[in-house]
């Protein structure tokens, strides 16, 4: 981050991530917090945009001094347990927006709130989120643009939050591919019903999150705020384009899982019935004989086979027979 | 509560936890309850603040002739058997909330009705519910917002409302982690089920009292009319994005209960084929020496093997390596 | 229903329950039928207000022409299988409603058809449905709201078809209660189930008659007809809420319902598990003590443990201490 | 339909089943398609009224150019592939209506295609589809009614579409009757589940098809073209309430058919349950004698029971009183 | 596609299709791309068509100069990673339709953008997809309907893609009605129960590509654009309910897979129920005439039984006899 921003005036506290005038015609100038309220003085187009990081409360009363910011957004900037939501405050925007981010071979959710102004642009991180250095790189390469006001630094902030969406999502589809393969296999156990719940959770807070995503950007796009031209509005429904696949994506994979848990289920319960028939298959194939052995183990006075000189021949011979015709027949009819 | 309102007018009934006048600065005078008509005499941008505890009808008789409210909302704030809702009766609005509680253990559901009009503010009680006397304190803490009028302090009643319905949500949360550590454990029993059954019927209880909030304070944001400043507005705004936030978890919850429920199944399934699959096994391992004992019982005259020297003993041998191979086989194909 | 109206008309046809004037002033003073176009002939402000039960063609082609209703309406209240609706024919509304009563512990449904009209109010009962009389006797202990017109009187009409369903819907959640029970403890069986899907269908029929009904009563509360004053309205907005309110209670039992069958499908499983884990358990304590029998039931020449003097004593000994410590461990991991 | 339309007149094709001119006082007079122009030539207030029934191309070809329909609308009634719905072209309108038959005891669907114009009202009939002879004969009956135009007599036959649906939805009653008896009953099956399934799909089928027809009669309810004066739209509305009765009762068959095959299982389960017990219990009555024979068959030295006089009637009876005993517990815990 | 449009101009980069200017008369011209330019130049009420085949970059930014083509869409077009939409910038209209075409039998979506302007129509394929050069041909046998504008060749191009989804939707019943067969077949397996997984999974991913086509043509249907007359919305309106038609027929599919699963589910219950009967009829039949036999393999000194001259031949009979009887009595009651 240093690195793509070496020039943050070294008199902004560490929470302060950026602080930058851009001029009208798209020229970037670092300045000390404390130079806010000179720049705000000339009304020459220009306008300013400060990124923070878990602000504390000095700056952050500081910045509602300066741009006018409403208490209860103030708060809400503080306290960073919001969902996500765009709400006008008289002449200013203020934006939560969810941002989600693996940490840990976990996904981690984080928050970052926007205020925009006519001549300012706010953006407190929280938590698990990528630094918005590269938006704002990306941001300087398009003087053209940025000339439309702050207001196109917000939607690069917001593409690049719905960007990184994106990896997790695909890391979900891989996931869901290969608990398909897991069902459908004979492995299936325990352990795959856990990975199951495991990421039916994970698609539950994930729509949680991106689903009101969606609502804030069809808002700021079909917004009459003079804060949002319409050029900018165009780039904003891009981002809502965006966002409104992924919700699809997570919402398809809800609906597979929960038919994979149907499926997993139908096919635990045609194992199971292979289970029983082999289980009766086997009593079988012992119980026949054992009742034939236990024939010839009564103590009737006559009983003629017994005293004949190949009857035990035969009768092994006999069981044989038995044995291997029951056998033959239950592999046929497919319970053993 | 009394150490809150030490010096509620001793003259007014017990049910009045609260009656007094607030002067356009924020000051707060208590009154006796006979003392409104002079008040309301006054043109001076005061308004008064009463907090009732499940009255009598007495004195909501003497306060809808004070106040002129209308009988149906009298009727409703008596029975106490209402669902949120917000309703205009002329120059006055009539606001039912839920409210919620752990009372013993249990939730417990209360209501609150509010009297909102130009220059009175009326929120009586029923059931379950923590006093407001926090937040009537809150508010006089803040002479400037109190000088927007009575409808600030009927924000700081549905804040109040609202933010008790966290700590119930949280419960919530964790009963879920504890139900879903069951399930994946081998632990799980008839308890588990019936606790599941439980907090599914908690979590629709919660869902038919909180969603019908959201609409009222949706209601409220939305509102035209003149007894709600733009200002205030905005505070409820804040509120309704916290009944949204209740009412995502509560679905949520509601959710991944369902799906709790069915990988239960799932899982309760797969432990039982594993119960028939040992069944089977052990079946199997004392099946099939004991055809070979009932084989050695036949009474044929002519059994050679029976009279050898070491006959006894290479049946022991065979007996035992039949079982042992039998053993090991089972254990591989995970019978056993 | 006679008591109540005791000087009925004697001229009238049997199906004229009631029929009579009500003048500005909120008296009431009963009339012939044939005397309907005198009344209608002065214009004193007074309405009547007719109350008919399952009607002939005859009466019903009288008011017809008294009143100038629309065929289609006419044809729609002789039928009497319509689902609640309301519909404006001109300068006039016609209303079906469904009504619903326990007749023999069975839930039976009716319907009320509602004629308002300027100065007339028609309510044609057909099926399971109470009398009106006690609606139409608090009507006229409010002569100020019966003044309003014939739609207070319709307003009574509603109110009371919506609070009948209040005692059914009541011993729904005794029915659900008492499901609750049996499905958590051992004692569920079929004539459960049974119960259950009776509930289940009981619910749904209500279901399907309630909710048009809180449709018809949203209509009126938003209708725009110079029939019904803003004050009246005010009233129906009342009725419009208890019929939510049943609608939530319905849907929710219905919830309930299908997470019981869920939770009882749960039950049933483990408790099968248990049965099956118990068959194993006593075929292993059975089945070890057989194969040992048999053992020694084996002809060799030579068993040297079957010669010795204690053997037999030796081997009851082995018997039971097997079986004991096989009885043991089955207790202890639970399958027996 | 001869018999109703006997002096149609014989130069028209066979597929046309009718052809007439209603003048403005609602007489009837049978014309030769090739005389429609002329009809057309005298503004007369007078309609043509044609029925069709699997038109070929010529006279389709005819009727575009008479009545100047669109070119789509004509590709439409050609092919009878199209889903219910409503379509203006310029001055006329377009309607697919979807028709159901029971034919050899299964249901068959047709269309009905309607071309509505000022002075014309052309229906195509297509695949399964009761003649509108009645209809038309019902509207001739009519004629006060009749001179509001063709709009009446599209009425008449949507009217007679809606209305051939009840005995079809009534037979689903019927089928949903006897499975429910099916499954409660002990005589649950294969076929039964197979019939459920048949009667899931017929009301999915038969959903697709009204639901849509629903939308057609409330956009022409709602409809604002002159070509549908306020009076027939009343009787319209009457059509289209027909068709909610007829969507409602499909839809509530099909959640009982959803909660009938929940049930089912449970019933299934359940009854699985009593075998399981069953099967052990009789293989606990079995097995216990057979463990005490095989003790006597040991072949001990020293088996002193064996020697008494008594011994083997005193075996008889312990066996007699074990398997008594053992009876008598199983059938008091209910596994026999 | 070189057969349809053999005159293609030789100058032209490989992935341009087509090229062309259609006069207001509908007369057809090849160009080469770099005549753009001059084309538009001349104000005739002509337009061009251009088709692309996944286009690489040069020939993308040469249009986005000639017709100025907003970046976004353009960015779009390039990486054809888009949900089907429709937007509007400026004068023009850019939309994202999804196509779907059956390779090596398997289904593959492609993706097709369009530009509309008032004078050009660009039409850009991506992966799966037919030529549109049927659907041009069939465009310049229409000339009338040419001269409408480039609209129409849109109308075209979205009337083959939707008409393409059909065979897929025809392919999607045909493997249903085979999964119905083999579910109530008794050679269900888990074969089958893979292919129903697979069918939810395409006809779910079939749904989320033509749901928001759906969406698409609703909005061109709705649009006020001067860009596409009202003659060429009432085409499109055609297509819409092709479009409409698909989806349901794809809902349904959905509807009736689910019942088909859990019909599956209770069949494989049953005949489960049927295997352990039979395991339990056997068992039985097997188990009774071992306990007859082990009983006289007792070694009593006093079993009379055994001494008898017919005693053995009367056990045969007496076993045979048992035998028999209980195999008849378990037909009867459907154990075996």
């Amino acid at each position: 981050m240093d690195a793509l921003a070496p020039t943050a005036d070294p008199t902004n506290p560490a929470c302060v991530v950026n602080c930058a005038v851009y001029a009208q015609d798209g020229t970037r100038r670092n300045i000390a917090v404390d130079a806010i309220s000179d720049v705000l003085g000339q009304d020459d187009g220009s306008f300013i945009w400060i990124g923070l990081y878990e602000p504390d409360d000095d700056i952050l009363e500081k910045l509602q001094e300066e741009f006018g910011l409403h208490d209860l957004a103030i708060e809400d900037a503080r306290s960073a347990h919001q969902r996500p939501k765009v709400e006008a405050y008289g002449n200013s925007l203020f934006l939560v927006a969810s941002t989600a981010q693996v940490v840990d071979e976990r996904i981690a959710y984080g928050e970052t709130h926007v205020f925009l102004g006519p001549r300012y642009l706010v953006t407190v991180r929280h938590g698990a989120s990528l630094s918005y250095a590269p938006a704002r790189a990306r941001v300087e390469r398009e003087p053209d643009l940025l000339a439309l006001g702050p207001s196109y630094g917000m939607y690069a902030v917001l593409d690049a939050i719905v960007d990184n969406y994106l990896p997790i999502v695909s890391e979900f589809k891989t996931s869901l591919l290969a608990l398909e393969k897991a069902i459908v296999s004979e492995s299936f156990d325990r352990a795959t019903v856990r990975r199951l719940y495991d990421l039916k959770r994970e698609l539950t807070y994930m729509r949680v999150n991106v689903t009101p995503m969606q609502d804030v950007l069809s808002q700021l796009v079909r917004s009459t705020s003079h804060l949002l031209p319409d050029e900018v509005r165009i780039y904003l429904r891009d981002v809502l384009d965006h966002s409104v696949r992924v919700n699809e994506t997570v919402d398809v994979l809800r609906d597979m899982l929960g038919t994979a848990l149907s499926v997993n289920q139908a096919l635990v319960t045609l194992s199971q019935g292979e289970v029983v028939k082999k289980l009766a298959g086997w009593a079988a194939l012992l119980a026949t004989p054992t009742l034939i052995t236990s024939w010839y183990g009564m103590n009737f006075d006559a009983m003629p086979e017994l005293h004949g000189r190949y009857s035990y021949a035969i009768l092994v011979g006999v069981v044989a027979a038995v044995v291997a015709g029951l056998y033959a027949y239950l592999k046929k009819v497919r319970w053993l």
